[in-house]
């Protein structure tokens, strides 16, 4: 029954790691989104099997955090002069859906404005391009999961509390519940003001960052 | 039953997002249309499983939004100069058809002119590259869910207007119905004069924007 | 039976519009070539749900108008400064075929050249890359389409006189056919000497429109 | 039972367009290819729906004669400075097979060189990159195409010779042939010394056109 | 039985040559993951038939090696200047999984460093973008057929230490194991300090090499 | 029973044309690998209906041969300012499988060397981007064909000795083997020193061939 990587939550002290939840026939699952940068040319490369719907969801979160940059402090620059690379192991396991949006999205911004990410988080929730967060199925798995991956904090689409609702209460202690209706919510809960330890020093080619006039 | 977004119409707070109609085997729905640019070099990206039909549907509507650029008071150098985003939630829900056309085009005309669109309105129609708004099917069904969603203006095709005339006029109470013939009578009743608020502030590389002469 | 845009002839006030005729299992049809063009990098977009032979015809179409930019009146720096869309309505319904080639030539034709397209005329004809037109089927099922939308004037294949022949006089009254071998002869007849109300005026990079020698 | 198209022999008053022979279970048949250039940036295009054999041909029949340039007078700023589209008619018939290897190179060096094609002549033979050519089938069939379209001279691989052999006599009245075994002997009978009435008269881009030197 | 190249462990003269363990339904077979470098622009090319899963393994193991190639003493613009080709033996023989992470990182690491690579040692294990280590199957008949091939020291997962209490002591004598975490383990045994004989010296462009600022 | 071009040895008179065996189920036959370059921008063309693995093969051979340009005294620019297309034919015969590496990196070394090909030599053998030679099937029907077609020398891998072994001494005689282990062997034996009649003499671009420092 090992779909995803069963292990238990790790740490927070890496930029571009963050915990989301799967649900498959056989259960619940966490797994792990993981966001890396190097310098280049704005390529974007995606691995760990996925499918159309998850791909088009990390693009989705890309487009969604190039309109809203400026106003998360991430330097323009950024998306042209470094490639980033989102992977989701185990590497075999073909994974789909939309579910991983969110944690896709705060992946990609922990990464590029290197932010620690909250310890014990998890999330699961579809976004769209104006950065809705959109209600996901398989929340009763996924919570159980979550408590025995030794996750303390879970993010949620409010459309979604009835779900949680339906769940017998002693399955929910020592879990908090954040309800959401937009990214800017989940980012607010996901980010720490500080930034981890060895942060990426992000550098600028001089000649391509000319300026832009209106 | 919940093939797409099954909420109410939300607000017209942002520009680049449309209300369109969808029309399934199950029944009516709304839909929305976000679209969203960010600086870059004039790349297209669409989401939300669109088939090729639709995906064609968005090609030619900025096509015709290019052509008629400088009479919509667009800059130019915006196709070249930003990226454009378009995506339609739910995200896993394969979408096709060319019943789109009008909405699509209001949205990308939207994002790139700033313009608030209308609120409480939605609409649905083909559009060819010349502009022309051409009939579409499922407008019963599609204006019960307009209906049920708060709608209150509909943009159809005058070729439409027969489907409007079998309907129940019980059921047509409280929607004005637009009927149109062109794409221009389509941006004349959907975008208002006023900008949103916070309007993206349009900027531009000087060198690329070199001037041309005949 | 309602397969492409069932109207009647529109009008000709819009360069790049040209009326041709389309034959399936449920009889003749017309339909629109619409093609339009916007400052771009030479770019091609064709939709319409076309075949691989459409496409092609299309390709053969603008190879021949390059090859002959100088004597039709042409700037040759239009193929690389401005993006050209091909549309065929009704965007949902898959075309194919090489029966298209005369009708998508002359929309292209009159697009660079801004030129006017003689009014009710419409025509059906296969081209070769040195501009031959070859015959094509279904010619008296397009007829009678051209007839009942209004057509004036049609052109053909001077090798598909024989098809014409057979048909009862009384359906060919008031349709005037031009039958041609070559392309050039359907430009002369279909190109008005007058351009559009409103052209388009085209503009051209300084630097990328640097002097060729020999 | 058409088909290629079944017209005679046309005329070699084009540069670019040369004769062949094909072959299919209905019969031989005469075709045409027909190579024209443009102005561009050394893209190929090739239609009327070849396969894969037929486009790879096309590929090496243009390597050979880039790598033969200067023997054939051919400026080799033409190959990156001009656009070379190939077509074959009729455009909806599927083509495939090496056969066309020869005419195809035939054609490509009449259009770089405009040099005129030997009248009444056609062609059938594979080529391979070092300019070798090889034997075909269908010889008896496609010589009687030949004849029917008025073919005076056809040039075949020498080790079709024996293909000839084994016709009557009577069908082989007032046809010359000329058995080759590389495409310099193609090329010699087939490219006349004069050129085409009305040459393209190439022209280069200065600042491409610089200096190499070992 | 011969699925992958049988042979026994042969040296480590070459920079870029790791011996990996792979299984298959007829039992263990190690193999060698060449890697190899040549000015260029930053191309990578994969080869062996490899499937999606493998390919995958090898951007992932790039993208690592790029976000640590400060801390790995590897100049950074050897990703742009250079091309990597990664093959891996026998050139038919279709492979897939990603039980070839680690080895195609030390690969790689090896042919950017020109570090030799530690003599008689073969290693297997899943890597992900962070650089964990995760466990992989098959490990009884790999340790066998590391044995029959020579190796001396096999580095693993910790997370597969109980496979290999599972196994009879008796064939693990004489190998010695390296359970590890993360890929700077597996880096810090694999690698040696000392390059190879003749290594490659890295050239750079000047003009692209020009200075990045923050 | 004609697979491939079945006829004799022809000669070494042009650089980059070289004799392989291939084994069918019909028997042992020669080929050609046939390669040319001509300026251009570094592109690869390959034809001949090559499957993966022998497009692989062909890769594998282009990447050893640019990493170790050097001891082989090419100049590393003709990798970037010269195209090379490898055919083999017949133009329509599919073929596939490693065996032809050897053959292929001898015809690519002797294009950009402009080394004459050493007569009535022939060769079968995988090779590894490392220079291996690694051992292939059909070594007795290919060993027949090279007889039949006056072939007098025979590249093999060493580990195909065995196959020689078990091949009646009667079908040997006159024919001299040579057993290798790495392709700088295989280079050795089949490259003279002397340059064909009329080499190409390669040029370069002044400006792309500017000075690298490391
Ligand atoms: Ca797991
Ligand atoms: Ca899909
Ligand atoms: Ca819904
Ligand atoms: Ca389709
Ligand atoms: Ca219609
Ligand atoms: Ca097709
Ligand atoms: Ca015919
Ligand atoms: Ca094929
Ligand atoms: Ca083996
Ligand atoms: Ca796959
Ligand atoms: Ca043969
Ligand atoms: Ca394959």
């Amino acid at each position: 029954g090992e779909v995803f990587d069963k292990e238990i939550y790790q740490d927070n002290s890496l930029a571009g790691v963050v915990t989301g939840l799967a649900w498959t026939s056989v259960g619940g699952e966490i797994l792990f989104i993981e966001a890396s940068i190097s310098r280049g040319k704005g390529k974007l490369t995606l691995s760990g099997q996925l499918g159309d719907v998850m791909k088009e969801s990390a693009m989705t979160a890309i487009s969604y955090l190039k309109s809203q940059a400026e106003s998360l402090n991430i330097d323009h620059r950024v998306f042209d002069q470094y490639d980033l690379h989102i992977h989701v192991p185990a590497g075999a396991v073909p994974k789909d859906g939309p579910s991983a949006g969110i944690t896709m999205l705060t992946a990609i911004a922990s990464v590029y404005t290197q932010r620690k990410v909250r310890s014990r988080l998890a999330m699961t929730g579809e976004i769209t391009l104006r950065g809705k967060v959109m209600p996901v199925g398989g929340i009763k798995e996924k919570i159980l999961a979550a408590k025995r991956a030794g996750i303390d904090d879970i993010i949620l689409c409010k459309r979604n509390m009835r779900d949680i609702e339906e769940i017998d209460e002693s399955y929910l202690k020592g879990v908090q519940f954040h309800f959401v209706d937009h990214v800017s919510e989940v980012l607010d809960i996901a980010l720490l003001k500080e930034t981890v330890a060895h942060p990426v020093k992000f550098t600028f080619d001089n000649e391509a960052s000319k300026s832009r006039e209106n």
